[in-house]
């Protein structure tokens, strides 16, 4: 039957008069042209079901406290769980269903208020339903064309960013698939204004160049490096430096170099300072906290990530520039002319595509734009002020109990600490201690991941053993649960 | 209220006792750092409310033939249309709602069957839902403990992927945000091949490297030689080439580089051969239409977009390589501490984030395994087939009526075509004809859009003047969708 009338859903049993006969079929390469539309029911039926699924299993589960953080398979026992495999024909509405509250029962609730293992968390409703709703009028910002309310609400937010991050004379920039993206746009932009003639030439016959950041700076700059032709090993060390990378948020200590003194030193060098407040840029939202970035008014880049601590659904990162000469367009422009055609009705300055090294990319900045409007700068800041406030009680129940100790006093919303099981007490500080020390939060971590209880992140650090790395992000995460986490920790782990 | 409790969502009148009882604040810089968390009704009220909106006017309306495709607007027109300003107050749920109404309705409806403007187009409900569930879930794809799931999904694509390429002894592969970054990634790895120490020390040393692609590549290309330092002159001409970058469908024609005969070259000069089928990869779910990428089996790596002709929601974009010997985690990997260690309880190698140049990456693979369950390949090939049939069936017609003229015979589901309007009929051949000519499909775009009855690109080419592009997608297009957007582009264009 599909064959005869062309349309894309199975017809079952008898077929359907009236649809035979709307479809007096155009045959084409043997394949008929003509396509009815009456399947729309089942559709609709389809995703009005899998709507409420999403409600229950992955927003008012997934959410729940009492509920599990993670339900810990082995990619063997998953493979096992899942039916993974793609068939030559489709499944029943019923089984699609399954897949979908599967795919969400195993996957771990980044939501939850006890997942604290990455620098995202949380759930705020109007960006969620603000990434719905791109998905599903999925569109990409090349053009104003085809993402006029898009592009417009872009504008907008890029416009607010700059204001917050204080280029009185304004700026530019761009929302990128993460804020590796961004650090990379801004290797790029530096390098093209110390050599617009890269762009076309090449790094052949140029000096070499080196990017400086420090040993707390994100890989991504290191990515991005070794991705442009400079080289991992042009990160740190001597020739001509045509770029400073400042980090505002390290991503392990929540550590801010200081970019004042920073600035100080690229102004008298004529050096692109860079920052990348990825992790960090949330402060800037916040009266109390905005101090740590201090200085950023003179940078010449931001990376800012929104989809960390102001919990917009990934990926929602910004890369904004200090620049008033479209530095961000002939850096990047490839002038492709059928989508940026000159001789257009409307103004094609809103066409922002060429901007970007990508081509198609999505409409991010929309759901940042919904949840700003729903809640305001006022309470923008309050998740910020909120989670760091719930860092400074963490690092504070921790130093009140012999079992914890911190890496670091906390500047931002990380806790770095660790856990000392009563057998360890004792071993007397030194190599031994830091050995058996090292093994600890690897094994509680297993634990608590195979429980389900809850997820934090742990690292070695410099010569450091490993420790935990606690963000508080969520406003739902309350004083219980960071005391839950100590708990439990304890529970897990006391005897190692 | 809200410092008080420090819950985020804004109590309104009457305080609930309850509520206050539960709170007991414990203060921290000035900020209470305990949370209730009764106001989820209110959160589930609002998601209920928006999911409606989405399910009536951006899955509903959106694809309704008998609605407009887009409501256009001007920029400015739209910025008084749209309340855009980001204040310092939260609004209300209301209000929330309407932007969300007002952002869909002036949006361009690309999920329409008369939307012909891009190369996406129609609405797929499984791949949405499957959007729906990533955002949701939203996590990234660093890691299998946080992606434990979605890990599997992309692992499961990507062998299926390979498995219809033809590397019969595997590859490996990644899902990219888009094509272009698909394409940059090709450049990269082929450069990593021919010299590895580039990743750490920068092209600066090294022999002036060239791509060669041909003048219809897809300006990613260029855009990726630029990032990537190696210069967007350096990608027709001279010197060393390391890379050849084929092309499988081309944007505009929509035509297939001879992969068999640039293999040959490749294989004898032991060139990096990279096949950009982010257009026409679908063609290899075609036992019928595949033959256009005759060959494909013997390339090095391919990108391949399920967002164009599948019809997943953008951005799903699959890089595949074929190479055992890990080059895409040789090539992109920085070993960040923080989220690979080594010592984890599970099998690391499912820990795919060190393979892109990203960290953070979206789920997108998800998308496609949902919609290949629900599908299977069978009606997948189908969506294909019917595509190509209904372009062909559209060049047929166009071959019929006078006032139409193809630009050339399609070999994919492109099809390029010049309006003649009554006046320009007697105009004899020649300069005079073309600039004429050329001034027409702007005119009839720009009617088209602010008539709102259907949107279809265009483009000057070479030397051809200004030409319409159709590319037929979705399933729910018919013949008469067809028909109408030859009569149509007639009455638009007939007085020109």
């Amino acid at each position: 039957e599909i064959q005869l009338c062309g349309c894309m859903l199975p017809l079952t049993g008898d077929v359907d008069l009236k649809h035979q006969a709307k479809c007096s079929p155009t045959f084409m390469d043997n394949f008929a042209v003509n396509s009815p539309t009456g399947e729309m029911n089942a559709t609709e039926s389809f995703i009005h079901h899998a709507m409420e699924i999403i409600l229950e299993d992955a927003v008012k589960k997934a959410t729940d406290v009492r509920e599990k953080v993670c339900e810990w398979r082995s990619p063997e026992q998953l493979k096992e769980l899942l039916d993974l495999e793609l068939r030559d024909k489709g499944e029943s509405e019923s089984r699609v269903l399954q897949y979908c509250r599967d795919a969400i029962k195993y996957s771990v609730k980044t939501t939850h208020p006890r997942f604290f293992n990455q620098l995202y968390a949380g759930m705020d409703p109007y960006s969620m339903v603000g990434s719905f709703i791109t998905e599903a009028i999925t569109t990409s910002l090349y053009t104003y064309e085809v993402a006029p309310v898009f592009t417009l609400m872009e504008d907008t937010l890029l416009r607010k960013m700059i204001e917050m991050i204080g280029w009185d004379e304004g700026g530019d920039g761009i929302f990128n698939p993460g804020g590796s993206m961004s650090n990379m746009y801004a290797v790029n932009l530096a390098r093209y204004r110390y050599c617009p003639d890269i762009k076309e030439v090449g790094l052949f016959a140029a000096k070499r160049l080196v990017i400086l950041t420090s040993q707390e700076g994100h890989y991504s700059i290191s990515k991005g490096a070794a991705l442009l032709g400079i080289g991992t090993k042009n990160v740190y060390i001597g020739a001509v430096p045509f770029m400073v990378n400042a980090t505002a948020g390290t991503t392990v200590l929540g550590a801010f170099d200081p970019i004042e003194e920073i600035a100080d030193i690229c102004e008298k060098y004529n050096l692109w300072l860079h920052v990348d407040a990825c992790w960090g840029g949330a402060a800037l939202m916040s009266k109390k906290h905005k101090h740590l970035l201090k200085g950023i008014h003179r940078v010449n880049s931001v990376a800012w990530n929104l989809h960390k601590m102001l919990m917009v659904p990934l990926q929602c990162s910004a890369f904004l520039v200090r620049d008033k000469t479209s530095l961000l367009q002939h850096c990047h422009s490839a002038r492709a002319t059928y989508l940026f055609q000159q001789d257009k009705f409307y103004d094609v300055s809103y066409d922002t595509g060429d901007k970007s090294v990508q081509c198609g990319r999505k409409p991010d900045a929309f759901k940042f734009w919904l949840m700003w409007k729903a809640l305001g700068t006022t309470q923008l800041e309050q998740i910020v002020d909120r989670a760091i406030a719930m860092a400074r009680y963490l690092a504070q129940e921790i130093k009140k109990r012999e079992e914890f100790q911190l890496v670091i006093e906390p500047e931002y919303s990380n806790v770095c600490f660790w856990y000392i099981p009563p057998s360890l007490r004792s071993v007397p500080h030194g190599p031994e201690r830091w050995k058996k020390l090292h093994t600890v939060a690897p094994v509680v971590k297993e634990r608590m991941m195979k429980k389900g209880s809850m997820m934090i992140g742990y690292q070695a650090h410099g010569d450091k053993p490993n420790f935990f790395r606690m963000v508080v992000i969520s406003p739902q995460v309350s004083r219980e649960d960071l005391n839950f986490v100590l708990d439990e920790i304890h529970n897990l782990g006391q005897d190692l």
